[in-house]
């Protein structure tokens, strides 16, 4: 079983979090984006949306999306449970991840794709809307000053448990702090306070 | 136990359609969307984002993200399971329906909220941008070609079994053709047949 993987990216994040929770180790492989790897016809073949990570199992099937190889090893080594166990759990983890993810990701994505870094990095890749990111950049921190609100009721993104919602949270929000200029403001200290407990677990570094 | 919901909205149809696959009943209160009902301050006790679907549980729990109300019936009536039962038909069907959401879905959103239906029914919600829409449809009209080439080698969106990434296709699917005039072309005779075999179920009327 092999990981297809990059070190600053944060889908591939995602999974490694997760694995290190889970005390998973899986064979990485490096990916050069910066080369086009991930879009070569040999690597289509692994994902034809041409994206990282991909899990590639030893019977050669490829899995792509992050969260469906998170499913993947959930299913395989069920604790602890990161995705919740009783209907109500399951539900509340999925909801919170869903708007993480929906709301929250796609707009520091459609900021990321109309941004500096991308301009500079992946030169006509994208045609480049400015006033999408005027609008995406406000969506983020309108939605930062939302959660900030949440994590003033409960300690974690989805409950009292750190769960998958969390480890979603993490990845978008520090990928959106180092490298779409999008950090939260200081004086969101609910927000920080999160931030700073989810952070100093030894799985974020993974 | 009820479920808010809308008989036009895309998401509601999904839960709607998921639970008649599975045979299960729940009370529904439709919500007026147009007047507004569903961001009113009652209504965003139960669902922050303000939009349905929104499932309320009888301890007044409220669930909404329509994946996650159709994981709740899922856990507590696994036959016949639309997640799938294995580590890898979790993982394949999780990874159909995000590529199903995630670039599909994305992209008709984007195409809806900066299409002519949103400026004549929601004036002023949204500052559109017809850039962001010129190239959201090209997207969603090149993510039918390539589902049409992945329908030739196999008979249901994730597999060969119908699952809950068909039930998201085909609600964000028909949704593009009638609210956002984003017919798939008639020459893609593969996605043609499978929407005809997913619209010919009796849950799609649900």
């Amino acid at each position: 079983m092999k990981l297809y993987d990059h070190p600053t990216a944060p889908n591939p994040r995602r999974v490694r979090v997760f694995l290190a929770e889970k005390d998973i180790e899986v064979e990485r492989v490096s990916v050069d984006l910066q080369a086009g790897e991930h879009k070569t016809p040999e690597f289509l073949q692994k994902n034809m949306n041409g994206q990282i990570p991909v899990l590639e199992l030893d019977d050669g099937t490829c899995i792509s999306e992050s969260i469906a190889i998170c499913r993947y090893f959930e299913a395989l080594h069920p604790d602890p449970s990161l995705f919740g166990t009783t209907a109500k759990d399951i539900a509340r983890i999925e909801m919170h991840m869903r708007r993480i993810e929906l709301v929250l990701g796609r707009n520091i994505g459609v900021s990321w794709v109309n941004g500096a870094v991308v301009a500079q990095i992946a030169k006509g890749r994208f045609t480049q809307i400015p006033e999408a990111k005027t609008q995406s950049d406000a969506a983020v921190n309108a939605y930062y000053e939302r959660l900030d609100g949440e994590l003033a009721n409960r300690a974690m993104i989805a409950g009292d448990d750190y769960s998958a919602a969390d480890i979603s949270a993490m990845c978008v929000i520090d990928f959106a702090e180092q490298l779409v200029n999008l950090k939260p403001d200081d004086g969101l200290s609910n927000l920080a306070r999160w931030r700073k407990q989810v952070g100093s677990r030894p799985s974020a570094s993974a």
